[in-house]
């Protein structure tokens, strides 16, 4: 029998009704660490095998377990989405700022990463939404004219912003009819339901711990699990979990992982696990059976890495701030590099905070793999990167010869049939190449799917349309 | 040690060559629940506990297990796949009016579901048989033009009857040689094996229970996993699975299924399982963790769905009933919709229908999420089957367009490059995006793979096939 | 507790520091078979239960564990990678050669297979390297013209060769710099790290017994789950753990395997597995309960193959040896078939050698399948063979059109757009209903996904590759 941990009486009360109104909520947090400890025995344990990193808690959390209303209770005042619910001020959402109670460190390693940016840093971008419009927009047919709108709210919030997160905001107040109670008071929320994981919050917070902490399990099992990160960081574009799966480390989880102990802190390399998920690279707190510490815990997702591998249009340096749209290449435009291939130097790490961050990663290989293996691994990766971005290049070249030529139009870059080949040149089979080289994983997405087959299958495509489009509008002279 | 129940004389007789003519198949029927439990046993269960729903059952069979011959050997005058071996007459093919006599709820109930008439609603439509000859008829080059074949038996057998199922019929008897017994004689069946939902059997009968509950372990452990799903409702057409399992719900299914109970009667919300898989919302017998019922079992698929989200060539009602041949839209094509996208209405539900099975949908969504968050769910999804089949519209008028300037021949709709552009953008697109929603799963489905990003591909593309032919065909004049 | 071997002297030493300098491989080592018993001990096990083949083995090994000196100790001599470390003469690579001293049979077998020779098979094929070199050599945009490389050794690594393997040669010794002893002297080697299965070692053999047996468990298990030839074997190419996954096989897998004993020698049919992964149908020994041998241990892993599914350029009986580079077909070309069809007879497997593969095939089917469910199945089979391959002529006959034409350049087939669209209809879809159609699995994958579709499609949009083609070259007739 797992114990429980004494409940407030408001979370009693909650429970009362919602074991009846929606049991799987109850049984679900029942299952979690939150039921079974309170603040205060967490706080008491060994530096390494805490999970609550603020240094004292209020209290009046400490000595309860932290149930339904000591997390939708927290801060009501802050919160457009408060509202009277059965003689308790709650909160709908509950975000990061709430979840910083007792996880502080967290929130704020998270507060600053690209991820807690993930819908500012779509939305406040305007060639990033010109991309979105040109996908997401209704096209109409017109005289033989495709004519394009803006995306839709609800589209935006069904593609991208279902992992970068919606703006939730307050409309007012809605009567909902509900089985128990017939019909309630709710707060109308905008851009709801939703749990990406850089949603802007009702208090003006961003983010979504829910995100990978599903559900009232907040397990930290799952988040662990590669499942979590493969909600989003899936092919085409981002084909991390895709590249994971085919490589001999995805291998070794998929065989091995019901042996594993994901619930374990600290994770212990060799022990826990015998090989990484996403989570021991990127940012977990592993350490080595002795005990010492191979890599603390971040939840600024980006910390452990140097290059960004994601092509924007080329791979270049992490961004210095989690918050990307005040990058201008020095074309003027919001991108991390110019489309021949400069980076935008003064928004992005220098090399010292490469090399400390390179260290930071290998410290994590180092735990299985010799200093020249893990080397090796890299100088490959590199090359690669350097020989996929070369292809961007030249298909950068055919389409500007297009534009060049009058054959495409280049005010929208994305809008037409063969501005999306030369989109999906970096921004699916680049990315597939790179990601494939990073985890020495899937060699078919490097080679035929997504990746080098398809980048010089594009090409000669690209090259075709252009001949064709100018065969159309200037005809070859009937003389000959 | 699990113990076995009393076999009848013939069973015992089966087993004697079978466990060396095919261990496996003994090994698979001892693990499953026919080998331990006689149904005069099985009907003593409580009501939600049973797993069988037949009221009475004969007395020969009631007493002994369910083993080779209660099986094989029922209906054999009905069989015409009926034979004589070592002995006893028995049939090939186990059709689910054999499975009745103990499952007569779940036989009856899938009776009339579309599962049940999956060969006969493709096989005896002619547009789709026209689309499934336009993919897998057999094409020659002939002078520069390609001529096109009617689909092989064989060709449908591999592809669309795999899942939907063949008709088995029996040929004759022929000559097989067996390694214990030497020359036999065995029934010479046409479309055999095949083990597809729909499957036409020799008694006449519709359907497969081995589809799901699959070989001799009948286990609904299995049926429950959605791999059994996976079989057949994978992308592009009908990608279920694969939005799935990078929904929230897949994640915590893949993270947890090992905890969860996949063989409990009743199934149990929150104690059992802790998230939704296939079966859960479509058709398993779910209690709350008191013992209320939630959701009746039932096997005819469709009866908690509504819209129908599979677009041919939009969304629609549900069918009435589950032999769609009978279908005409208004321009008598047998489709539930018509080129511009108005409902065959008198085929499909009506609204207080349609509310009906919502509501025993969301009583099951009910378990675990808030009347608001799933309120808010649909809401989202009515607006994204909206937006998407306007986008399939869009493609139908470019198509249309094509066809009226002479650029395609529209008497097979399906049967050129162009045309089967078209087809991509509600046979693979719009559903990949619809399921996506319906899940709040798998974003990058409703955006890069398959969704968003294609359907506005496919349309610039289409456009530009379309100048193309026009140029090649009407060549602009030379005075230009 | 898990007992542990006596370890040597100098594996004593390697632990010493490498439990502190690469924890995770002693780890994965203590975790292993080779820790727990010497080969003394294995060799006393009754000859099916063995897991060593040789019949003696080197006093000096025999009564320690296998531990780090004992494989990175071996054959030193032979070894150009061998060097001083810490007082012992190690190799980095250990190769089959030293596996086979006590694995003699698996390393004789293996030496004879394709997939040793997957390195050479490949980059000595002129022809293949063609098709290599149109994949990844960089393109140049010059005067709007594509000019293409060769493929760079780091594309090919990346790419082929992960899957394949390198050639591992020492270009000298090189420092590096190490966190525990600081900068140390280590063989600089080329191709390094890799684990392709058709590896050049630096002892000069073949391959490499990692790539299935990962990393420092040497796991049978991992090697016999399907995860791990999911490492190659998928698609585009060759889906076959893409097709497995959603045959009916996978499915019980999937759902059942965490019920299986994946370490069990002899592996008995029913007991430790109730449905084949790969390993079982392709090289396990395999019993039935009883005892009986099913079917016998092999690591030649193609010589229960009859016929080659995959389509170079169409199928055909399997190679009578692993070296395929000696194969040319009627027209001078390295390929078992012509472009018309033809096999190259002289270099493949008789009918009598193709009857006695198909038995030892059979024989595993058999444990599970009556005679005339997997006769039927293997005669669908062959029809589809026919019918794909059919389609593969098809589509070379169009190509072949547009050489004649002049609107393709054939001195280099595989190097333009339309050279590809003729590739993916062999390499890509012809595979994948091949595929599916031996695994009677994942008829998505025969219809929709990469298969007839895609065929059909493939063969339409090629046609008008053509017609463009021809209308851009040859304008038609102002008078027209």
């Amino acid at each position: 029998m797992r114990l429980r941990a004494p409940v407030s009486l408001q979370t009693e009360e909650c429970i009362g009704c919602h074991i009846i109104a929606t049991p799987g909520i109850v049984k679900d947090w029942q299952s979690s660490r939150h039921s079974r400890i309170v603040p205060a025995q967490a706080l008491k344990k060994k530096i390494l095998a805490r999970r609550v990193s603020s240094d004292s808690i209020p209290e009046v959390l400490s000595k309860v377990a932290v149930g339904c209303y000591e997390c939708h209770g927290q801060n009501t005042d802050n919160h457009a989405d408060s509202f009277e619910h059965n003689g308790h001020t709650i909160n709908v959402v509950v975000s990061p700022v709430d979840c910083s109670t007792c996880h502080t460190v967290e929130a704020r390693q998270f507060s600053g990463s690209k991820k807690a940016m993930a819908y500012r840093n779509l939305v406040d971008n305007p060639l990033y939404m010109t991309l979105a419009d040109s996908i997401l927009g209704h096209k109409t047919w017109v005289d033989g004219e495709l004519t394009a709108a803006v995306a839709s709210s609800n589209a935006l919030r069904e593609t991208c912003l279902g992992c970068h997160g919606t703006r939730v905001e307050v409309r007012g107040m809605k009567t909902i009819d509900t089985d128990l109670l017939g019909e309630i008071q709710v707060p109308d929320l905008s851009g709801w339901p939703n749990v990406g994981v850089g949603r802007v919050n009702p208090d003006g917070s961003f983010g979504s711990c829910t995100a990978c902490h599903p559900r009232h399990s907040f397990s930290i099992e799952i988040a662990r699990k590669p499942y979590t990160c493969a909600q989003c960081h899936v092919e085409p574009d981002t084909p991390a979990w895709d590249v994971y799966k085919e490589s001999k480390h995805g291998n070794i989880y998929l065989s091995k992982k019901e042996e594993w102990d994901f619930d374990s802190v600290p994770w212990v390399l060799g022990e826990d696990f015998t090989a990484p998920t996403c989570s021991v690279c990127h940012n977990s707190l592993i350490t080595n059976p002795d005990g010492d510490l191979l890599a603390e815990r971040t939840h600024d997702f980006g910390s452990r890495l140097w290059v960004r591998l994601f092509s924007l249009i080329y791979s270049h340096p992490q961004p210095r701030k989690g918050d990307v749209t005040i990058i201008r290449n020095a074309d003027g435009l919001p991108l991390p590099t110019t489309f021949a291939g400069d980076p935008a130097t003064e928004y992005l790490i220098d090399e010292a905070d490469q090399k400390r961050r390179k260290e930071k990663m290998t410290a994590v290989c180092g735990g299985c793999h010799s200093t020249d293996w893990y080397t090796g691994h890299f100088a490959k990766m590199d090359r690669t990167i350097e020989e996929v971005d070369r292809m961007i290049l030249t298909a950068t070249q055919v389409m500007q010869s297009a534009w060049d030529a009058g054959v495409a139009d280049g005010s929208n870059p994305f809008g037409e049939a063969i501005e999306k080949r030369w989109a999906l040149q970096w921004l699916f089979y680049a990315n597939s190449i790179k990601y494939s080289s990073a985890m020495t994983g899937a060699p078919d997405y490097a080679t035929f799917k997504n990746g080098w087959w398809e980048m010089s299958r594009n090409l000669e495509e690209m090259k075709e349309m252009i001949e064709q489009k100018k065969s159309t509008q200037y005809p070859v002279p009937s003389s000959q």
